[in-house]
């Protein structure tokens, strides 16, 4: 039964979506097969999710000789990260997929698992499409990339953030409740900030794409003190973060990619772990027996000392816990929604708009599609065009069908790059609302009024209960790095506990 | 086995927390008893919760012909509506207990039960508790209940209230995302509104007061159109909704009580429902198969052609569907959070504050519990005073003991009533936010941005799954008229379905 469950090639790829890129080869049945029994295993320690953050927590907590299960929902690992497979033989990256400097932790995983990582493209001119006119513009320049804009709005824009990233460091990020106007920042939406600061149109402008971009949620549901906290998270003990680092390519958040995409990382993670890793056993419950818990899954259960739960919070909230979590626990987990989220890839013989003097990358105020990168492999042997759908637009399609979605994306990359767009060899949708062990994404958010009253809940393990994920990191929150810094945080916490 | 899981007196009134005042003698087991076995039963619906909003379409369920089984997580019926038992042998009620005018629906209930209402006691000054002061007021003047603040404050006071009545005729109680304004509305919280509005220290205090008390959220929490929802909701549908009507006792949401107590109307309910309601039974999963659904809950499965969730929407969401809902309703239950609230009764030999010309009614800046009520029984044969603790108040106060939560209520009820107030007989502390089939109360609340995106899929049904519950109300949302009122609409809603 054991063997039956193990790491598989076939299962940590996934079904139809799945790429042939895995470095490791264990044999294994699908998850569907394995729930119909249920299988008993004894460890030090239970980590409930198989993304970063729990794969890193089961790697630390194995090189400190501590036994581990992995019990990972879904037929493949890496959570919100995922090669996607394409028709052409490539693949394409559904979830996080880029790195950037100060995100040490991520690129120390990855170095130390061999995977490497390249530039994103960005060579050529950005493009700016607002009020039905389509801008190239130079991101070398003086500005950096600022959008074309008129001259009050940029001026307007540069002081606001300047202003944001001030405001910035004054939240510490191991406890952003404790700034000293935390009550202020927190009791109002970062749209109210906005329009109090932001007063010129094209600046408001730029702020909310900024916003859908970074969040996938509109400046309407965050938090202020939220939006500063996560400035200042981007960055690293000795670099301050700034928003600059959130948005930009070149020097920011977007800057490189994985070689063979970002999904290796995990799933060469994991393949150390071998079948510690156990796929197809989303968790049900979580029950404290005597002193040891009982970690119940669809077709297996581990009883384990310290559990690590390794989710979101608003599907951690979805287990059933006994002894119930505490009140100031459970209510957060009610209060941090998901983002809404999707990335649309379209496929071409050749990355066409390189030819043109483009990067491929879009600011737009209008359709689907409001902001693109070049998804091009490294040797460009055919291109590849990513979309992200966010928020109000991701919302607006949850619920329609892929052509409809395809239909509508390429509409917007046929204004942006030209008529040529409308026809990619193939083209693949990777909506995280409906993936029902995500529910949104990339990341769950602060609404007003959350992080004042609930924010010392976020890491505070509840009796033996340990809690990770990228949500529970102070650098990087919400990006992959943050996953893999929460994930060695909870590992020393869960060893001195033990 | 269908035997052992009716309804009966002892698991319908619960444990420790159990009242004797049910009329229904029916045999029965606990719900412990039950979940070690899994029984199968078939129904037309399945009804998922045993509040009044799951009973009420149970009824008219039933009351059209149709099969019902209602599965209730509890040991007993009613939801966020409970009797406590006193150790005198009274009771009080650790939930909703107040109706008035315009809760039609509750009121033809509870009259079809036989459960008679009386007022709740009114007579004698309220008390204002502000900055270390203690001032009486009368609550008959021209200025009803609105307490001795300064002049310059009951103006402001009275022009916010104004313009809130007004905006809030504005705001269709079926579709709010739908008024005029609701884009502005919904893109700022409650306390920015407020600030910009109510610039008057003494009226912002009273309308912080209002908030807290209405919603157990704070401000900074809500959105405004929620807060504008929430009062056009106070009404029916040839009576505009108002301020006043939500915070008032005499002809307002607090004018009067139930004879026997509250949990007698889903008490009496449940009793005409016999078996077809099954206590201790916390449903796990919806599963479609084929044309039918599994409705699987601890112990028993039902399979169902139609199924009426009756759940706050945080909690409708820990329940495992397959297929899964739509991504708009499973993200709008991630952004519905439950208020936070719990009620303080202390048991006295007699009501001695009314001796003293004081009704019982208080309103303060300070302490654990800043409102209270006379709580005593209709003949005074012993006093109860009932402290609502709420919102940043209760937060403070879920991880501490009972007995820490009693010196605090008791320091407050002698700064309010004097030294007699600290020599309670009794104490009986309800906290919903420890409870597990509630984990906050009285009922969930939209942030910024929530109505205007996620509105519509409130009551949308998800396939043959349809949704109930006071939050679904158009009408007295969050009370117990609107919690039946949904089970009314509801039961509609499937009947023509099936």
């Amino acid at each position: 039964m054991a063997r039956e469950r193990q790491l598989s090639r076939r299962s940590i790829l996934g079904g139809a979506a799945a790429t042939g890129l895995a470095g490791v080869a264990l044999t294994g049945t699908t998850a569907s097969a394995a729930s119909a029994a249920r299988e008993a295993r004894e460890a030090d320690v239970a980590v409930v999710g198989g993304g970063l953050a729990g794969l890193t927590a089961a790697r630390d907590l194995v090189a400190a000789g501590r036994s581990v299960v992995v019990l990972e929902a879904r037929d493949r690992v890496g959570g919100r990260v995922v090669n996607l497979k394409l028709a052409n033989g490539g693949f394409t990256e559904g979830g996080g997929e880029f790195i950037g400097p100060t995100q040490d932790r991520i690129k120390a995983l990855a170095d130390s698992l061999g995977v490497a990582t390249f530039a994103t493209y960005n060579t050529g001119k950005n493009l700016l499409y607002k009020d039905g006119t389509r801008t190239p513009y130079a991101t070398d320049g003086l500005l950096g990339s600022v959008p074309p804009i008129d001259v009050a709005g940029l001026a307007n824009a540069a002081a606001v953030q300047a202003l944001l990233d001030d405001m910035a460091t004054k939240v510490p990020v191991d406890a952003p409740w404790t700034a000293a106007k935390a009550e202020e920042w927190d009791r109002q939406t970062f749209e109210t900030w906005l329009r109090a600061n932001a007063v010129i149109p094209s600046a408001k402008f730029l702020f909310d794409v900024a916003c859908t971009s970074i969040f996938s949620a509109q400046p309407r549901e965050l938090s202020l003190l939220h939006v500063l906290f996560y400035i200042a998270a981007a960055g690293n003990a000795s670099t301050p973060g700034t928003l600059e680092r959130l948005t930009e390519t070149a020097a920011g958040a977007q800057e490189n990619r994985f070689v063979g995409g970002s999904q290796q990382v995990p799933i060469k993670l994991a393949a150390t772990l071998g079948d510690r890793v156990v796929l197809g056993a989303p968790v049900r419950s979580i029950t404290l027996s005597g002193s040891k818990y009982l970690v119940a899954a669809d077709g297996i259960t581990v009883t384990a000392r310290r559990v690590v739960v390794a989710l979101p919070p608003p599907l951690a909230a979805r287990i059933t816990y006994d002894p119930l979590l505490p009140a100031d626990r459970d209510q957060l987990s009610q209060r941090l929604p998901m983002g809404s989220i999707g990335k649309a890839i379209a496929v071409y013989d050749t990355p066409f708009w390189r030819a043109d003097g483009l990067n491929g990358q879009v600011v737009s105020d209008t359709g689907i599609v409001r902001s693109t990168f070049d998804n091009s492999p490294p040797d460009a042997s055919y291109g590849a065009l990513m979309g992200f759908i966010e928020a109000d637009e991701m919302r607006a399609f949850d619920a329609s069908s892929v052509d409809e979605v395809k239909a509508a994306v390429l509409k917007d990359y046929a204004l942006y790059f030209g008529d040529k767009a409308k026809s990619p060899t193939s083209f693949v949708l990777q909506r995280w609302d409906n993936e029902g062990f995500s529910r949104g994404g990339p990341v769950a958010y602060a609404p007003p009024g959350v992080l004042t009253e609930y924010g010392p809940a976020l890491r505070r393990p509840a009796g033996g209960i340990h809690w990770a994920g990228t949500e529970t990191s102070t650098y990087w929150n919400g990006y992959m790095d943050g996953a893999v810094r929460s994930g060695e945080r909870v590992a020393k916490e869960v060893l001195a506990a033990l």
